[in-house]
């Protein structure tokens, strides 16, 4: 079916006139994207597949979801950052699967494409414990939908409470909960506090938005666990200064439609956020591999999947192993680190027929921000806490933006945001069922 | 029913202890808008009634559906911008109609607002010649729904067409068809034809955008027929030197999926726009009034409903006359005058008792923009083209945005994308009714 490309990948190293190899690479992610820029000039022909059209900062998704930065602000076209390299091809479509014996990737739109090495980048996706009916009532934070459907809930919910007089029901509309202490859930809870207590203070008449609840539920002993216990305590704390009600120990039992049962206790509430433990998407179960409790593809060193000849697996999908036998956690560094590593040993691979060796982690040090000037930064040996960890997390996460343009608008906003308190992406977009019911004219 | 305010209305002038009349505006637009501002601080409750939570900049809305701007770039929550005047309510609900003999409004989350005054700036809609249904394939440009369907349409027409090789079926998918000439037509053309032949030029493979095709189609002899003649003739041929094909004296006989048919051919599309030919919304239908054959209500000098006491028309919504007896045109300025002109009379007449008096529009000039360095300007006795009108076209723009942070943040991307010839917000958003079927999950 794909004989060039087999004769290809059997002659590696081979002549220059042999048709060179051809890498696909689903997912353009951290992980995918770091792998295609790898393989830029290399000698392969490189297909990166996404069903979006553009990369996203998941990192600065909170963001979105609490109106202080534009979709676009954080989202670039994928073609656009690889259109310097020619040998690599952009593909917006969905794959639906491999067939391994074959070699192939099926798409969507119904296509085949050859591969000789495939990177499975496809990422990870919110976990609700076997309840996904509880995903429509608690989205999660993945992507620029979800940001915008937690945005409109937010804000939606006061707009509902200036509009009512009942003071119960005021209270349960601006009432945000956010389940999971982790990271995104604590960014969450201090950014909603923020807008609450700040970009919304003054614009309302009949709704105090400064004494909105924001409840943050953690199952474990203590928010942030993945951080020394310093950190999760000034976490803790400074969330508590913003207004936070941080209840840690308090497991989801359920959720309904606008109530969060945690701890025996129902608490009713206008935003649910989902910010719990996650799983592997669909894409580890395309080939024949073993897989942890998360349904992640438990990779070789090499990141290889090691029942599959030429398939990779790198990210939030794979479980990788450090040096000392632990997985490596689900962070955007580990999945970059992996797709750059992969691609280079790929490109060396065609070139001189190097096998890919193992790769390692470099820890970059492990960051979550609470609000302004609070932050955590933890390097292993040193934390780092407060305005200077905070400048340090501002920095970072501008460097690493994909594009100038974005990395100017995003510090300019910031500072904006810092001088005046205010959020400049206010707006409550409709929901899509509303959309549809009200787009079902005669034609549709 | 509402005895206090009827009393206050009737008691114009009175003491201060008296409750001060209601003001009721439906609509945030630029008439609406205005009209609240203009009342700021005046003795009246006013309560200003918008179906979205935001106050939209729609002139530069064609910027959002050609991936220039990000929607949150031209749309400002309507309770920040009115938020300095205690005075004023803001309500994010849809009125349903007009109980014009009781003197209250309906509103569609089943409350009723009393009033004393009414201001109706509901603006107006696309028509589409009594063919509703066309209104699905060739999307009009009205709100950010719009602008983002669009924005989708077009880009994913480029990548439907990478990952095809049939150049009949590519053809088609990359080609715009734009009907109408006015100056939306205009701008939408020059913008769609900018994005391909430079934004986009170098990120496909398979797909040459440079040769993407552009067809503007005008049922009347020549585009911007608003405009004298020269200015007219300019507009065509810069259009034209942007690589758009310009069709004067076709009219649109139907629109089927993906076909125009106008002046007895059918052309093959990947996206559809319309701009031809407006309507008022169905707020001229709440209050017995003559209306003209667009659906405006016809008003008095005053802009006030003949036929209904306290009740106001003013913007798209209105049929108002100039001086020589024409009707005013359908644009931006004349709704903001009217606006602040009703604000200001009914201000006055709570105050001293003076009936507000007759509306006279003064003309600003009347713009419209092809693409860089080439826009025209009408001030009647001057024209303006070419680069000082495109220059005063964008300032003019930037200085009427509303909010310092919005002209900041437009200028400064504008400038970037004069520079380097980029669009900054290429996202390809899910179409609702996908969306829809992605989430029928269990719950919904």
């Amino acid at each position: 079916m794909t004989p060039g490309g087999q004769a290809a990948s059997e002659n590696k190293g081979g002549a220059p006139a042999a048709a060179p190899p051809r890498v696909v690479i689903v997912g353009a992610g951290f992980g995918g994207l770091a792998c295609a820029r790898a393989l830029g000039n290399a000698r392969a022909r490189v297909t990166i597949i996404d069903r979006r059209n553009y990369h996203l900062f998941v990192p600065l998704l909170y963001q979105v979801a609490t109106a202080a930065l534009s979709p676009a602000d954080i989202a670039q076209p994928v073609r656009r950052i690889l259109s310097r390299y020619p040998n690599i091809e952009v593909l917006m479509d969905e794959v639906t699967g491999v067939d391994w014996p074959a070699r192939t990737v099926r798409l969507s739109s119904g296509a085949e494409i050859a591969y000789d090495r495939l990177v499975l980048a496809t990422g990870s996706r919110y976990a609700y414990f076997g309840h996904d009916e509880w995903s429509a009532r608690a989205p999660g934070l993945k992507g620029i939908e979800d940001a915008r459907r937690i945005r409109a809930r937010l804000l939606q919910g006061f707009e509902l409470a200036e509009a009512c007089r009942d003071p119960e029901r005021q209270r349960t509309l601006t009432t945000t909960v956010i389940v999971g202490g982790g990271p995104t859930g604590v960014e969450m809870a201090g950014a909603v506090a923020e807008l609450c207590r700040f970009a919304l203070a003054r614009d309302f008449r009949h709704v105090e938005p400064r004494s909105a609840r924001v409840i943050l539920l953690e199952a474990g002993p203590r928010i942030l666990p993945q951080f020394p216990e310093r950190l999760s305590a000034y976490a803790a704390e400074r969330l508590r200064r913003l207004g936070v009600t941080v209840r840690t120990g308090s497991p989801v039992e359920a959720i309904e439609e606008g109530i969060v049962v945690a701890a025996g206790e129902r608490i009713a509430a206008g935003t649910i956020v989902w910010g719990a433990g996650v799983q592997a998407t669909s894409a580890s179960g395309w080939v024949p591999a073993e897989r942890d409790r998360s349904g992640r593809i438990v990779v070789a060193p090499d990141l290889g999947v090691p029942s599959v000849e030429g398939v990779y697996a790198i990210g939030d999908l794979a479980h990788a192993k450090s040096a000392d036998g632990t997985p490596l956690p689900g962070l955007a560094q580990v999945a970059s680190q992996q797709g750059t590593h992969l691609g280079r040993s790929l490109s060396r691979e065609f070139e001189d027929g190097v096998p890919v060796p193992p790769f390692r982690f470099r820890d970059r040090g492990n960051t979550a921000i609470i609000g302004r000037n609070a932050a955590v930064f933890d390097f292993g040996r040193r934390q780092l806490t407060g305005l200077t960890a905070w400048i340090l997390w501002a920095v970072v996460h501008v460097y690493l933006l994909s594009g100038f343009e974005k990395r100017l608008s995003v510090t300019l906003q910031w500072l904006w945001r810092y001088a005046t308190y205010e959020r400049g992406a206010r707006l409550i977009d409709p929901n899509p069922n509303a959309a549809e019911a009200r787009n079902a004219g005669p034609s549709s």
